[in-house]
């Protein structure tokens, strides 16, 4: 039984941990870098000690510096949260050879989803549907040829050492195909020292919808349905949703049982996401990527079915069995989240760093807010910009989308420029109310442009 | 249609009802007492206008400045909230003849229900269980007597033009009960100009549970459940839960019903409470009164229901049938409401004006807060104490509870004294936790004296 957990983690994810672990009756370690000593989490935690200087690098990625607060303050377990070390699977192999439970997968699932090539593999054999295009890495241009034309353009060249929009291009004809194939491959040998590209279909008009699984340790797998996060701006979610305003019911079972497929090829354990690329067009869907950790967007996947997914991930690592069979977990209404980040919208999302003068956070029914915020908390500029999670719920997507208006409108931060202003325009946006859009929503819609 | 509305009220009833039109898209008018210049509602309402000096004899319950407000401004509704004018029967009759739409029931039932003896008949007609005791005022001592030999000892004398706690009188045996009559009637004939009292059977270990009903124009009337309201400080509720952890679902049906009947017995219209009594130890209830507005505690049934109660009031105001059926309502999980007011618990409860200096609510899953503070507040100190109410959700009680510890713990109230400790205290009480105990709780365990 966990008794005591550090958090590896900062923010609000940090918060929520600490938060999770109170009611639990776990006591907590917070773990903070220099730049971070007067953070909510901090101030929450039973204990916190601080783990080097205000670079990552240097604290919150610093293996040695964790592990000795971990070993010092006797601690059972770390949950790393999201970012940082999460998806780190050497951290994770650490925590084990130092008898720490480590909340979250085997190193094995983690190291399994973490490469590109592996995962598309591994999901493949497990029978969940895959973007169409080449058996792993192609032979030479001829090759490329042949499975372009098989699959039909545009496809997308991927440099399989590639990663987070680097070594990605996009080719329509065969002309842009060769250029594109040696170009990416060139790029891929100096970038990475791996030339190995491979090719898959280009679905330009697509949803990113996903599914949340839980599995615990003695083979169950259930899933708690989808989250379609859409609104993106250059790869990064803004806005989540559940459910999803496109899918089917039909697609919905099917897309939670690929789910269950894809966590149970990798003998998952934990909670974990299984995104998916939705191609409205052709109602069907195919695995982008699995997430082995919490993701930023759970609570709305909380507000509709009641599970604590945090809590959930302790029970698991506690070696219990999950709380829930499949048929226990229901769908109630529907929840929206907005990242509020301290971002100017008037002037191309520029981070703004700085201090909190004034900070109000907006209540009453359907309301939650997830923030390690507080009046005159100093933003440090070496982290990432989300400073709250706006949460709401209501009985329909109407209703949950007029009080996030309504709680925005009430939001107040002073001192520094937020994403309110920009969120405040997507709810009255015909084309987000409507709910009928892609992930090109953003350059479709420059909706800051206007006054 | 309603399209403005005039909240006349102050404090978080008055942000709770402007948060309901901002998101049904209704325009709200504020208004405030010279005291309250700087009040959250006054900066969330579409307009705003001062009504009169501090003392709310002078503005909060000044009909006639309240008035002119709501015709200059061209209003179509009133929403009283809470205390102030929301009982008050010659206000709805006022708000009728100048054809504004009072969002409540109709003066004919603010009026059988506000009549202590008159509701008593009322829902004896109606067939609603009531105290056992005398068919009205007592012609004398002998028949005093005749009446507390068939009910039994102990009784309890009441002057039926009594209220608040006077004019009450508890016998336990004839020579109490011909002294108490005596006394009892001398005193309400000095106080109110009425020296009649009647006799009811005394419960001394009852629990205070209530069912919040809502009732349409077309004689629609559902319950939405109870709410346990039985920690209270010399008649102050303090904290309010649902489900009741003290009723079977038997009583629970019986209880709902008597509601409904009661509710229809004065053609009610709009959001009520009927009040109970329930004899924990004889497993049954009797009628207590009928509160005919939104309550403090409406929040807790809202989170178990899932139902709007405040869009529901302006639903039924708008002569719409009931959003709902009976078979539509179900109950998910626990919810409770702590109460936070500025009072020091150490200090007797002794009211504690001046300005918040810092202040940060809990968040986080599950957790609701409904307030009008803010950092800088200053609370006046003509009104009452409330500062926020504190409501948590949880799939059981134990979870809700255990959040509610949490959410207690993370609340930060700077610059004046709250209840705070007092209800972190209580969410570690044995017998608090067991939920086994009743209306005389914090006299048999005064919980604020051991440090």
């Amino acid at each position: 039984m966990i008794k005591k957990l550090l958090i590896a983690n900062r923010g609000e994810i940090a918060v929520r941990i600490i938060r999770a672990c109170k009611e639990l009756g776990i006591e907590t370690v917070a773990v903070f870098s220099e730049a971070d000593r007067d953070a909510l989490h901090v101030q929450l935690a039973d204990e916190a000690y601080c783990i080097g200087p205000k670079l990552s690098k240097d604290s919150y990625l610093n293996f040695t510096n964790i592990m000795s607060v971990a070993t010092l303050t006797e601690v059972d377990a770390i949950h790393p949260g999201y970012g940082f070390l999460a998806e780190n699977s050497d951290f994770a192999e650490i925590c084990k050879a130092c008898n720490i439970t480590f909340v979250g997968p085997s190193p094995y699932a983690i190291q399994k989803m973490g490469t590109k090539d592996v995962a598309r593999e591994t999901m493949k054999l497990a029978g969940v549907p895959i973007v169409p295009g080449s058996d792993g890495i192609i032979a030479d241009e001829t090759q490329g040829i042949e499975v372009a034309e098989a699959i039909g353009y545009p496809v997308i060249i991927k440099a399989t050492a590639g990663g987070g929009g680097k070594g990605i291009r996009v080719a329509r004809n065969q002309e842009e195909l060769i250029k594109g194939i040696r170009v990416t491959q060139n790029e891929a040998e100096k970038a990475f020292g791996n030339p190995g590209v491979y090719i898959e279909k280009f679905i330009e008009d697509f949803r990113h919808v996903e599914i949340q699984v839980l599995a615990d340790n003695f083979g169950n797998v259930i899933h708690l349905g989808e989250r379609d996060c859409t609104v993106q701006r250059r790869l990064q979610k803004l806005i989540e949703e559940t459910p999803s305003p496109a899918i089917t019911p039909s697609i919905r079972e099917q897309m939670g049982e690929a789910a269950v497929k894809a966590a149970q090829a990798v003998e998952y354990s934990g909670a974990g996401t299984i995104e998916f690329i939705f191609d409205k067009n052709e109602e069907t869907f195919y695995f982008m990527e699995m997430n082995t950790r919490i993701q930023v967007e759970h609570p709305v996947t909380e507000m509709v079915t009641g599970v604590d997914i945090v809590k959930e991930q302790i029970n698991i690592a506690n070696n219990n069995h999950l709380s829930y069979k499949q048929e226990d977990i229901t769908f109630e209404g529907w929840s929206i989240e907005c990242r509020i980040n301290a971002e100017d919208p008037y002037k191309d999302f520029m981070p703004s760093a700085g201090q909190i003068t004034m900070y109000l956070p907006p209540g009453g029914f359907g309301v939650r807010v997830d923030s390690a915020a507080y009046p005159g908390y100093k933003i440090p500029p070496f982290y990432d910009s989300m400073i709250a999670k706006l949460i709401t719920y209501g009985k329909t997507r109407k209703e949950a989308v007029e009080r996030m208006k309504r709680a925005l409108d009430e939001f107040v931060v002073e001192g520094v420029s937020t994403t309110i202003p920009f969120h405040s325009r997507m709810m009255e946006h015909p084309v987000f109310v409507e709910g009928d859009f892609n992930t090109k929503f953003l350059e479709k819609y420059p909706i800051m442009n206007k006054e």
